[in-house]
């Protein structure tokens, strides 16, 4: 497993220059690209012009040949897209080949939610294994996932070298949480807990803090416009 | 109730000179502002210079300054933002004072989870039921909800006229439930269904769709910059 993990790391830098010529405007969008390239692929379409696709996702075509001119001669006139290639540079930029490992840290509804979710898988990312602390639910297994004693964290984090942990504790527990999955190695934390997290200390360690309450005001705000 | 419904429709209309100076741009930074001058409010801090704001945010303060202008003579040398009207101005904008009724259609993991999270009072949503259709739960009780027959949904909305669904069905549900809570009045749909709804045919319902693997994308590529 750590070898076959090398090789990816070597892969990877040899795109390094690919990474390189997709600014940091675009990389936010190439989310959404990827997730709508990954439902044409699964709808059996392997080309799509960017009219059509500029349809399909609501954004303008221009935009759209903007965005994805960087990943190759794609897009000319009466050819389209090649969805699988463009698929596959995109995911490789956002790091879907990379063969990154997950465990949830926290049991609980929103943990399970998560873990029951395809969303893991279709990004590349394994799901290894779920961490709680209530003995009731230790030992237990939830889709399919080992749930181990917190206290375990950091030898199993040693031994598995998982890339991310899912946040999903009680806010009060997501600091010291935080910092164990830090000095045990792990990469990114995908915080749940509902506070900004924010752990200067470990300078490569990426937090990426979720913020539910932030998109119901969005859609507050929505329902309001379209009132008036 | 529907009285009172009314008296914030008629006080909205009063502040539309508000919402009008308010850029789209500035509009999607808004719920940040507002949770974190919420935090402020929750320490009992009532006073914020913006370099203070700005440190805090990871902001630059010209640019707070600048999103901000537009509530008031606000943010001059030496006094800082009043916390509390500044909070409750974007609170306004963003139609925390409206009011807004919320019912979880799908009482699953994550419509557990949503259901337990403080984020809806705290935003000025009131919770008000839970929708499945498993016998096995219906008539129990979660977080405070009661959980009710899918069947009955119309019946509820047209005796409670919620504003908000928040849809948690299983993807195959998702487009059949949200036509039903379209007909029945509902004026937005908060969607975790995994899917990208649009409906089209009513041109006055806003749907927000929420895509979690989106962010799982934005985490994966933050960790694969960081191990360059």
């Amino acid at each position: 497993m750590a070898n076959q993990k090398n090789e990816n790391r070597n892969k990877n830098g040899e795109d390094g220059g690919l990474r390189a010529q997709v600014s940091p405007v675009v990389v936010r969008r190439l989310p959404r690209y990827h997730r709508y390239l990954g439902e044409l692929l699964r709808e059996g379409i392997y080309r799509i012009s960017s009219a059509e696709l500029s349809k399909m996702m609501e954004v303008n075509a221009s935009q759209i040949r903007q965005d994805l001119n960087c990943f190759g001669g794609f897009g000319q006139q009466g050819y389209g897209y090649n969805v699988k290639f463009l698929y596959g540079k995109i995911g490789e930029v956002l790091g879907t080949e990379d063969g990154f490992r997950a465990v949830i840290v926290g049991a609980g509804n929103l943990g399970r939610a998560l873990a029951a979710s395809h969303m893991f898988e279709r990004r590349g990312i394994e799901r290894i294994a779920m961490f709680d602390s209530n003995p009731a639910i230790i030992g237990k297994t939830v889709s399919d996932l080992p749930v181990l004693d917190v206290s375990e964290l950091e030898a199993f984090c040693a031994r598995e070298k998982p890339e991310i942990a899912v946040l999903t504790v009680p806010k009060e527990a997501a600091y010291d949480v935080s910092v164990r999955l830090a000095e045990a190695g792990v990469r990114g934390i995908w915080n749940f807990a509902n506070m900004e997290l924010k752990l200067d200390e470990y300078p490569d360690l990426y937090i990426l803090n979720v913020h539910l309450g932030d998109s119901l005001m969005v859609l507050s705000y929505g329902i309001r416009s379209r009132m008036k």
